[in-house]
């Protein structure tokens, strides 16, 4: 297809599209002549993740040509490719780990998961812990065992969607969508529950 | 205790705390003299749930007074009070239902639960579904009924860590803070036991 094509299809500016292709972020197309070049479907998904690379996780487009580098280095690793998308190990794995919380790696090694050093998520969940500590709502350690089964259990359920059949970017690309986009729906979920379950309680 | 005091232990400055006693978000303390007053313990769990209201749910000063003279006006009823405060319920009930979902009205139906119209998260629910579906991420109506099972057991979790002997305003304050505040840990919680969740099908 023609780049007007590409754009038509994925909903991205032409101009963005030959920003992202000389950034390197897209591969060339196929020349058909000195001044066009065809695209296919792989230019089609690969602009899809780079948007949502960009537009949902936030990063900016050297990080996200990282981050594709790293993917391609790895294309035909479905765990590889799914962790360096959805964030939760950098690109440089020599790179210093995040200061980490003590508690939260102690929580990680009692559950027993396989979660990097560097995943981003355990800084948050140790400043998070700490925040409401100091406004005096400590949440017990019992508390945290509870809501990290949840939270496997919720895992199990996201990864359960992703289709089998798909090749590992595609499969990482609607991960990362769903991971992040469905973040308002479970935590609007929650407190529709919170509501239910303070009536139940009080009937 | 005098208002350097109340400011002392609440933190909050003493030309805010004077400015809140303007608007009548604070009841006037006991006259001591012309320019003096004295202040208790009810004046700093007040103050403290003012500065969750404003701080934590963004309300304007003027729907915090509006929801805290429907929490005055409902103080003995648990439910009721947690139900405004975490926004579960606008303050006028006779108030225009917020735009609903069909979908979203259905799936609450078929739960069974106890939500009232006004609850502003039914309208993030149904937007986020959207949002996903106009990116061929539709959540299926079982993985949604999963995901709904998974957070009335967290919202379960949520209560049970309420104070049964604290008032219904002091469990309020706590109810609002927990809410909020541990929204980023649950969203981290969730990514860590994705990356596991990924890696232990993998090996």
């Amino acid at each position: 297809m023609r780049i007007s094509e590409l754009s038509r299809r994925s909903g991205v500016p032409t101009a963005t599209i030959k920003y992202y292709l000389r950034e390197g972020l897209l591969p060339p197309g196929r020349a058909t002549a000195a001044t066009q070049a065809e695209y296919d479907e792989t230019h089609l998904r690969r602009l899809r993740l780079v948007r949502a690379l960009i537009g949902v996780r936030g990063l900016s487009v050297s990080a996200t040509k990282e981050v594709l580098g790293a993917v391609a280095a790895h294309a035909g690793e479905r765990h590889q490719v799914l962790g360096l998308v959805l964030g939760a190990r950098p690109v440089d794995e020599d790179a210093e780990p995040a200061p980490g919380a003590p508690e939260v790696d102690a929580l990680i090694g009692e559950l027993g998961w396989q979660v990097s050093e560097h995943a981003p998520a355990r800084a948050v969940l140790g400043e998070t812990l700490e925040t409401l500590r100091s406004l005096d709502e400590e949440v017990s350690h019992a508390a945290l065992l509870g809501y990290a089964a949840l939270a496997e259990r919720t895992a199990a359920l996201d990864l359960d969607q992703l289709d089998p059949q798909a090749d590992p970017v595609d499969q990482a690309e609607s991960a990362l969508l769903r991971t992040v986009l469905l973040e308002p729906a479970l935590l609007a979920l929650r407190r529709l529950a919170q509501e239910n379950e303070s009536a139940r309680r009080n009937t």
